[in-house]
């Protein structure tokens, strides 16, 4: 609207224009990558189908030692009828196309209690794989923006009249004055930035393409009849108004995030050029990264980054083992007295879950070998209906888990709105944490990934709770003795044998490493949103009802409000 | 109604009773196995807990050598409100329950382009894995009919007006005279017991289990306020005409299938101790199918089942290798003439694929290796948006497919509804029928598997076409000179070399035996709703017009009608 755009903060919404800015095309329209390169077709599509196969060639069949596969998420958002299409096209004739994934889900709304990112995941590429997504997590968050905007933008001058009965609504049917929609985009912007640092921190990583034409491109191409009706975001391309406020939001999101590569599809062809030039070079990026060796003996800078690294790593400390970690001094109970309790809390606890007003559940247990986590489990799940919630039983990760990020096989586990009708309450037996405890005991990740995981895993859990999902996280303590104990009536007891193999007494001679990983990660990961619960369970029965009245507590904090 | 019906041969629908036929339930009605096993309730749990163990302990880290590891599907279905949650509460309580999972999809309409039991292949149990499925395809089917014959009912007695109209509404929405819809739920049994039947030869053995009440305990429980309408069928349960049409509709399924359990949910508490022991028994039976050395030392019958087999396996009779394998001879044709011709077929093709009114296509691309397959792909999908299809490039299968009937990994990559919004189309490079070439060839499938595939297949093309899937099969025929110099051509190429394995200078020893088997292939699974199109391939340019005419005739013939 003046000139004042020109300078604004990333975190001014309300100074930034109803135009794209051509400011921002300005400022950030990258460079056709085709003067550096400087190549002819014939040597990009040989460069292009070079690189895909090299990078292929990382994902070896056993898990990587030597290198770090790395895979390749496209994503290709904009406006419509800017070439989007013909630019995938063409990469999909250079390359081969065999082992070119194109993913399109389109404008869904963002389901209510979980992360916009989540329903995504199950499409990411394995390490080594290159997928273009069109229609990804930005489709789904600029769907609801455009709604929320819309609705808005209506009702703008219009005094708000029924404030109360709003409330009552949905976030999605929310009629929202513009401060709050920016609002709600800016810290949504800022959530999915860091979920795609950890996604590059852990082997994948994404080219962003922003695909831009003007109004008058756009309405031309319309009235064209090129536009096929199916690909449109479920937005209203023929109002002027409507496109105003989308390039309104897209250039808050260009603003904010500066990973985005603008490509101008002014012209289709050329647009496509420099997007297969574009990713040309983030899989070279990718191949570079896939590589230690070339990694470590790569440039200065690079060098530096690691030594930075080690001295971080080195730099560590481990927490001082609280007592309750050793000390396990809980008190026995009457087993009929046990039986009355149990029945209590169960009952209460069913009837909470059930006014939990749709959100999702997710209980972590964690602990020693034979601290009850099998045992607790039941007693927690035996008041619900079979069909109400899923058990997780974690253990080593297949190879085809292993080619994706380390969260990816919990992510894909979570409660999903759009496939789990009923199913809302998923129970993990051993989780995530497994990160920093046996991964990092045996060394399956590497220092800097372990150390890396504690934040990884705080954001992880911090977007689930934003998002409605209620985490509830136990660490059973056991001591050494009782252990033993437990190991030995395994031993003696026939439906019990099977509980018991070689890891188990293999693990129990860490027994101190354990309890360091375990005072870490309970240090590094208590936070007010996704709290642990330390329960000392010695004696089972006890136990059992504290998992049962944490849980209680935990759920009465929030479904009576 | 009367006496007849219990006389009525289960092709006979129009006599069955509407009422749900006590005959059928003193018939059928299983004998509790309680009195065989006389086992009181520890023992009951001991047993379930060791033969679940021991189930998944069949399952090897490896691919599976010397046993055969099986899965157990158990199917819950029948009346609301007759047990079924309580009684995979039980099971669930004394079992190991983080090792027993289970689903709930519940009534969801058939979708309009796939089989019903499509949908449901994603969540079928691993092998050595037990799995309780509410909600399963027989939900969506017994959804699907009830939707039919209620229409049906209200209809019955006026005349049929506009019989026109009705073609255009899709089944759904079909108001059928009752000896219609009665057909189309006994085609569909049919198609149903021939899948779990694949199912059950490919390692996944099914238990189906149907929970009965009358009608009047049934509306008791209603009162009572115990049911929880989230779990209802989307049925009507409150009207006693609907009850009566889904006993009817019941009644017409367990006379067709006589594999299913019926379990009395009278006693909610008998029941669940009757599901127990039937689960017991199909986990031991899972036991023992999943050795083979038992298989092999077992009694009597089964030994005469095996020379049986052993006879069958005798009697395969290769076929005679017909001369399009052999003698490849196709014309070459002008660089010019080709680009005109290409391009002309290719618009062509465009134009047929989006006249296809919603149906899925599957392309099946099979042939030696350097046939061509790869840039015959590529022509193919040149005309296409890139999100309208996706390409499978198949391989030797993971492990975690390996635990899974080898048709899996085909079954969750055809193009779906539910999840797929735009590409419908899903081309295969290789596909299924690796099972009787490479796996035939190699050993990776005994001969006995092999030799059934070819019907399994069949049956596999037959419910997709049913379903209104276009299925469109190639084998690219190149001979065996060609293919060697186009292995040379590969190594001397740099942006082919890729290409060239040694997998492919290994199968090229193996040429003969290739042609043998793609001969067998072609003889026995060239069918009328999906058949073959042999392509000479040796001058490459031609033959990549020939792909696209046999795709354009093939899509003529549905597209136009």
């Amino acid at each position: 609207m003046s000139k004042n755009n020109n300078t604004t903060a990333p975190n001014a919404p309300q100074a930034v224009s109803a135009q794209f800015s051509e400011q921002i095309v300005d400022e950030r329209l990258t460079p056709n990558p085709l003067s550096h390169f400087s190549m002819d077709k014939d040597a990009l599509r040989l460069a292009l189908v070079t690189a895909q196969y090299a990078l292929r060639a990382t994902r070896q069949q056993t898990p990587p030692t030597l290198n770090k596969p790395t895979g390749l998420l496209v994503l290709v958002n904009g406006m419509e009828q800017a070439g989007k299409g013909t630019a995938v096209k063409q990469l999909r004739q250079w390359v081969d196309p065999r082992l070119l994934k194109v993913e399109a889900t389109i404008g869904d709304c963002p389901l209510a209690y979980q992360p916009i990112w989540q329903l995504h995941t199950k499409a990411l590429p394995r390490h080594g794989d290159v997928m273009v997504y069109f229609g990804n997590w930005y489709a789904d968050l600029l769907y609801n923006v455009m709604r929320m905007a819309t609705s808005a933008s209506k009702d703008d001058n219009k005094p708000s009249k029924n404030s109360k009965s709003k409330d009552k609504k949905s976030v999605n049917d929310k009629v929202l004055p513009i401060a709050q929609w920016q609002a709600y985009l800016q810290q949504q912007l800022l959530k999915l930035q860091a979920v795609e640092q950890d996604l590059a921190a852990n082997q994948t990583r994404l080219l962003k393409c922003w695909f831009h034409v003007d109004i008058e491109t756009l309405q031309e191409r319309l009235k064209d009849g090129e536009a096929d009706p199916q690909f449109l975001y479920q937005i209203d391309w023929n109002s002027k108004k409507v496109i105003e406020t989308f390039n309104e939001v897209a250039t808050i999101l260009l603003r904010q995030q500066d990973d985005w590569i603008i490509i101008d599809g002014d012209d289709k062809s050329d647009a496509a050029d420099q997007f297969c030039h574009e990713v040309l070079q983030a899989m070279q990026t990718a191949l570079v990264s896939s590589n230690i060796n070339t990694e470590k003996t790569s440039d200065k800078s690079e060098t530096k980054k690691q030594a930075k690294q080690a001295l971080k790593s080195a730099k560590f400390e481990p927490v001082k083992i609280p007592k309750f970690l050793i000390d396990i001094d809980d008190a026995d109970i009457d087993k009929s007295d046990y039986r009355d309790a149990l029945a209590e809390k169960q009952a209460r606890l069913a009837q909470l879950l059930r006014a939990r007003k749709g959100r999702h559940i997710v209980f972590a247990f964690e602990g020693m070998d034979a601290a009850g986590k099998g045992g607790a489990i039941k007693r927690l799940v035996a008041p619900l209906d079979p069909r109400e919630y899923q058990i997780y039983n974690i253990s080593a990760p297949m190879l085809y888990e292993l080619q994706h990020p380390y969260l990816w096989r919990f992510w894909t586990k979570l409660p999903n709105e759009q496939t789990d009708r009923i199913s809302r309450i998923a129970i993990f037996d051993r989780t995530w944490y497994g990160r920093v405890l046996v991964e990092r005991i045996e060394g399956f990740a590497t220092d800097d990934e372990w150390q890396r995981a504690y934040d990884e895993i705080n954001r992880f859990e911090a977007d689930l709770a934003a998002a409605g999902t209620i985490v509830i996280k136990y660490w059973l303590a056991i001591d050494k003795k009782e252990q033993l104990k437990r190991f030995e009536a395994r031993q003696e007891t026939p439906h019990k044998q099977f509980k018991l193999t070689d890891d188990d007494w293999r693990n129990r001679k860490k027994w101190s490493e354990y309890v360091q990983s375990a005072a870490d990660m309970l240090a590094r990961t208590d936070t007010e949103y996704a709290p642990w619960c330390v329960i000392a369970t010695n004696e089972k029965r006890q136990a059992r009802l504290d998992v049962l009245d944490h849980a209680i507590k935990q759920l009465s904090a929030v479904c009576s409000s």
